[in-house]
């Protein structure tokens, strides 16, 4: 029997529970492939738990807990469950004002958990835009992330965290200040080591082709001459069509973009299994799946587990600080 | 013996004579793979190429050239040379005034004889912007891009053309106008179609993040929407961190890109083997490859010339407008 003392406990939030969230969570926790890395519970309405566990095949039992910890060392997939969703508020496959309200919940509540420490880490499954939007919570899916979070994409040998989302190219160049990328630095570097990585090597994208022009020379290469006086191992800038493929080869272990599309492109062009998206700079691992909720498939049972499987298990190995051992 | 009274012209300038250039083209030149496909010749130095084919171990004789015309079916290496460099003007291996002077000149007469239509494709070997800014000709590389022209990536399944080139980001959006995108969604359009596709479909990538902005309503889905009016096969503004993932998978054909990052992050993470650049907008084929002078290993005889070789192929098929036939 492995020792279960030190095992982090990792939550799921099903996501929207008229998609496929509820069924991947499921067949991932059901695969037992998570037993010995970590203890984990699901966030959400036991109902849509229990009917995914039944479309599914799923042979563990499903209950609601009462605490996370309620969940740990239990033959059943544990369910916290506020109990603001029922079945009738929703129908399998259709966005819901319902739904949307309840992802939001959900989501708050798995983020206290993480504050309080009651939870080592919250994987998020899909939740929709549409019923986002008809729930009237937030306005957009940018609203769910948590103030003075970066999201570093995870994918392959590609580890990639833009100083800004989803703003518009023409306000980018603004946004690319000395300080600013710092930070990002920093807190890229502290966040690696955190997570077992010993020594980072961390490239940073120039903002221009070639990384040429003004702000490489005026706010980007000071940002990194104090990261390295501050003993971080940064270099760049480098050209931003370069970057993502000396990263590849191995040259570099995480990048640091100037903007979204700039990491995004590459990552997304490259395209491994098991990417995720991690939001960096909390005291608790967070992340989530790079697949939406599927409505067209959601109810049969089919969807794959594989993404959300790979993130429970990143979680896992981020809360340990055993991501990046040799082991 | 095949038939040979349409086949191509094809020259390739020898790049820098002071780098791998001269080397790449006799290895190419004298590998046999092209006597098929098309008749070539080279642009340069007659010193530089018969050192480069000693260096190589190449058993083809090379002999200076009057016209174009005169290397057509020969087994020996034909060299059009203007007499404007010698051995003593330069260092194998170094930068130089002469080198960048006289490379600017070969360029120049390459052009000229695309343009009278006495060759069919011209192929760039790696010129040096050291040797360039010392020649003072020109200021940088970007200046020897023909004017009215766009340069198409060819990189495996990518095709992709950005609407401006070196342009620092933050003058981006301004470049993003509808006229201006039309245009090149029609030139791409043509382009292709005259290279042998018969029915392109062309990818119009947005300029935001997700495709979600100002731009991409005001500007580029109008240019879209008059494209398929012409009955050009335009689609998007598909946002731009998926749009090369699709045109990978086999959903389109090329895409237009809304500046020159955009394209080349997913063209040189993708990084497949015989990758070149076409310039757009010209009566002949004119291409570069991916590579650059390698100072450093020149002399030796060790270059590699598969790009090379891949850029004088790709050349004579566009040239025969067959490069997207099923064969």
């Amino acid at each position: 029997m492995p020792d279960t003392s030190n095992k982090p406990l990792i939550a799921a939030m099903i996501g929207d529970p008229a998609g496929i969230g509820p069924e991947v969570c499921v067949k991932a926790l059901a695969c037992g492939e998570l037993d010995d890395l970590c203890d984990s519970l699901l966030i959400g309405e036991t109902a849509a738990v229990q009917r995914a566990a039944q479309v599914c095949g799923v042979m563990r039992e499903v209950h609601r807990v009462d605490t996370p910890e309620a969940a740990r060392g239990q033959a059943f997939i544990g369910v916290l469950d506020p109990g603001d969703l029922a079945p009738a508020d929703y129908t399998v496959g259709k966005p819901s004002a319902a739904a949307g309200r309840a992802v939001v919940n959900w989501m708050s509540l798995g983020q206290q958990l993480g504050q309080r420490g009651q939870i080592d880490g919250l994987v998020l499954a899909p939740v929709d835009s549409a019923s986002l939007k008809l729930g009237g919570l937030v306005q957009d899916i940018d609203e769910l992330q948590p103030p003075d979070t970066h999201m570093l994409r995870l994918n392959g040998g590609l580890r990639v965290v833009p100083i800004s989302e989803h703003i518009r190219l023409r306000d980018v160049a603004a946004t690319v200040k000395q300080a600013t990328v710092l930070e990002l630095i920093r807190r890229l570097d502290s966040q690696l080591k955190r997570w077992g990585m010993a020594a980072p090597r961390i490239a940073v994208a120039g903002l221009n082709p070639h990384a040429m022009f003004e702000e490489e020379r005026d706010e980007i290469a000071p940002a990194i001459a104090q990261a390295r006086a501050d003993g971080i191992d940064a270099s760049g800038p480098v050209s931003p069509d370069a970057v993502f493929r000396l990263a590849l080869e191995g040259r570099h272990d995480a990048v640091v973009t100037m903007y979204h599309d700039q990491g995004q492109i590459a990552v997304k062009t490259a395209a491994f299994a098991g990417a995720c998206t991690i939001y960096m700079g909390l005291p608790y691992v967070m992340l989530n799946v790079p697949h939406g909720s599927a409505f067209d498939i959601a109810g049969r049972g089919t969807a794959q587990h594989d993404s959300l499987l790979a993130g429970l298990r990143t979680a896992a190995m981020l809360a340990r600080g055993t991501a990046f051992l040799k082991q």
